[in-house]
């Protein structure tokens, strides 16, 4: 599925839902306590839940460390168009 | 949360949306090709997807690996109650 030329591969692991490192993450695109949306070399990722905190952003590495009270992640295919209706994030996941 | 005697860490691993190994599995719950509901150490884990398969369980050493097209994880607190309105799956994840 991945086969590009110059893939980084993408993982997700998460620890005792409490920690979470990232790997083959392109950008961040938005972070607060409860949501971050990370762009992914296998599309948009979704992570939910709550006192959420970035630890560590390598962009040139690829890689992000979260902590936090994790419940979701959510992987989404659409990319971020231009319509108008609704907001950002009920665009990506509906 | 699980501070039970012998508890084994929870832990959750994908690989490029495609592979997942998760451990600190209790049971398993309900799967089919869409779904898969996991009982952890952490919580009820739900995997979406499509295609999805178990490839490996071992409940005794509570782990459980899996393989297909992953969409999203989510945990949930919430025990399986007595409660009957709703189907099963919409009460663990409302």
């Amino acid at each position: 599925m991945e086969e590009r030329p110059m893939v980084k591969s993408h993982k997700l692991v998460v620890n005792n839902r409490k920690t979470s490192m990232v790997t083959g993450v392109l950008d961040v695109l938005a972070f607060d306590l409860n949501e971050i949306l990370l762009e992914t070399e296998q599309g948009m990722l979704m992570l939910k839940g709550s006192d959420m905190h970035v630890n560590r952003l390598s962009l040139e590495k690829g890689e992000v460390d979260l902590s936090g009270n994790i419940d979701s992640f959510a992987y989404s295919d659409v990319h971020v168009p231009g319509k108008q209706n609704d907001t950002f994030f009920s665009k990506l996941f509906r």
